[in-house]
């Protein structure tokens, strides 16, 4: 079965936003599980995520085999996608990017803890996943499904995980809401490098963090999404895609 | 009495500078108080500031129940302006806002203090509410007249508060003076950051932030408004909106 | 005698650059010595830089008076100007701006200091003047011949000098070379700020100012000059406007 | 024989990306070795990279001699270039800038080294040469063939070299490589400025390093470059120009 316009118009839409607002450059990639093959992921053919349309995008099997290239080839790191939407069920949108405001923490070995109420969605602990640990001295790139699963462990049941000296990952129920975890993941790194400066910081405590996680409401997604697409200079649809198994 | 649509206008045209200024992004919101009903605030429906349009605007009573939603909205933290009319009649115009360069201030405790004379009507002292001293561990939203109440008692007759992992609010006489010390605070907020990294820095003595207040004329904020409206692509009206009551 | 429309369209372009470039906000301004009367000079009404247009300048003499207003209000900080071009006849053009990268240097003290090449031309030193010496706690505003005075010995025979709490001047032989500087100056404070944090500086030695100062040609201006204008959208004219006496 | 103009086209829009990606203001330069010319150079005239249009390339000598002014008149410190084809002839493409990120590391004598995989192209090492330790005080410009083979010497086989308080120079096989280069040394800078703030970093390693270049295909330099070509309002040629000598 064909995808609905409406889902891959947002996917392409993501990924505009995502460029947009810094969290990716030339590179970075963000997929969506197909609605009615779990089995399957959506995600454009290797290319900027700024430069992408809707002709660009491909499906693949969990395993990364592209189901029909159409002469296009994908992201040599796609498996980052398929692994994690192997490991947990109920993920049904994936981003994988560099943002300059999060790699600092990386290479640094520093937390990135929640300091601020719309960030706490990027959860009380966000893992590192350092590559050498397991695969030794590679070009970092996760271009197996071993690797990709390696790091799908490393992940757990968090929403975000980074991995040193390359970048981040986040996942999640749905689109909009990978996208923005993705750009408060960024916002947060950012306010606490620039607190760190300044003096101790008071994280979320993990009852505030609970309560936040509690308490929102997909209306937080959706203000955020209409403002983007605006930036993004894209149409913005109300109703978020909903496939049958996007809950 | 409908309100006149210069005073609607130049509440769209001070979410959209708050916007293009990086004050808000897509959180946060500003208010004024209605012209003839002190007892009422008209703000928009629960939307990203830039894209706020006319047909937004409603009109609450202090205590933030919609005299008529048409359908719409409010946003959840909408007390935070109620409490603040209701307790100074003075005030006429509140921003709350999540600046990104206020945040490490507030989760620091580093006091904010003028720098620079254009920052002085920030005033001496910045007060710091952490709702956790009263409230304990919640989502850190001010949904209710209660935690509203508490923080208007903290911003006290000062013209902003912090708002510890949150953000900070600025109450004044006018519309324009509020987005002004909005954007001030932003600015006093990165030069301080900056200065805190070179060496031991002079703030402006209370002599001389008295001196500011006291010679502060229309003008400063009519030379900015217009600039800020070139920037965010909105009229520029020369007179601004003032009802019976705004004087 | 009228002043010639090309020096008056290079004004508002200067205006428009230090807009673009960030080095004044809302507030700010430029200006020129009238070329044939020495003892007047040119610059707007008080008005945003981005926003000037012609008809918005004025001439003035050296103590400040308005020659015509035509009903416009001139800057109060306007002596500024006229107390250089009093003491320094060498000097055609000045501006006073809040770059936010200089000022966190007159509020810790912390000496500007050339890094690199482009920034010899802002001098070996770069002196810092604080209203408080001696006037007191003040609104800092430079409103009196009095103060624009103790301004300008404080500036002395040098390019730039910083205001504590308040901005910086620059001076120069032409109005293209005080809208260099002051870009200049605003680079070397960002190159000064971001080094002071990875470790000890090497400043340019004062026998590398003096060679950079001694081989500086007329194209270097030009070059930004016209990378300047195309940024902020201004015609590019190559003959920099010379009066008689701007030689 | 004149450049093919496929190979002209990539140079201007080689300048406009790295003006657009805040490389290179209105100084710094690129150019390309002549296809079939090996002794000979292209660059632009002296102009801002910005501005820089077809008709401005102008061929040069090794040594720097115009080949036909044409009444155009070259950068001063084309010697630069010159100097490195001269020395090493797997190079074809030279560019020299000014990037506000990179100079901070230059004038503390800070290495440069990888923090990203994204980065590993800029050299396990990043020399640093200093004008002063052979030619004493000077206007810090390379402006002669003796200072330029004395850089070329600094840089040895590397891809860059950084210049104490002037900027950096990339060379590379191709020129769609050094703009590449280029970029992802300044963001390698802002990262590792970033990361010093918060604590000890973990850079790449050589083995990591080693492996990140053995892999490096070329449809990376062709992401980027599409992107970028669109930010920068250029067309995107999918086949990056290579001439006989170009490999």
């Amino acid at each position: 079965m064909p995808l609905p316009t409406a889902a891959l118009d947002e996917l392409v839409t993501a990924n505009r936003i995502l460029a947009r607002e810094g969290v990716v450059d030339a590179f970075g990639h963000a997929s969506i599980r197909h609605p009615t093959r779990p089995d399957r992921y959506v995600m454009s053919r290797a290319r900027a995520p700024e430069c992408i349309e809707i002709d660009d995008l491909m499906e693949f099997t969990l395993e990364g085999a592209p189901v029909d290239t159409g002469g296009r080839t994908g992201y040599a790191e796609r498996h980052i996608h398929g692994a994690i939407y192997e490991r947990r069920s109920e993920v049904h949108a994936v981003v994988h990017h560099h943002s300059p405001a999060v790699i600092p923490f990386g290479i640094t070995r520093t937390p990135v803890r929640p300091v601020m109420h719309m960030c706490a969605s990027i959860g009380a602990e966000v893992p590192l996943w350092d590559s050498r640990d397991t695969f030794g001295d590679t070009n970092l790139l996760v271009t197996t499904m071993t690797m990709a699963r390696d790091l799908a462990v490393a992940l757990g049941e968090h929403p975000a995980v980074l991995m040193r000296g390359h970048g981040a990952v986040v996942a999640g129920a749905s689109l909009r809401e990978v996208v923005f975890n993705s750009i408060y993941l960024q916002l947060n790194a950012e306010l606490q490098s620039r607190a760190a400066a300044l003096g101790e910081i008071t994280f979320l405590s993990d009852g505030e963090i609970d309560a936040v996680l509690a308490t929102r409401a997909a209306f937080t997604f959706e203000r955020a999404w209409e403002y983007w697409c605006r930036r993004a200079a894209r149409p913005y649809d109300e109703r978020p895609w909903a496939g049958p198994l996007a809950g």
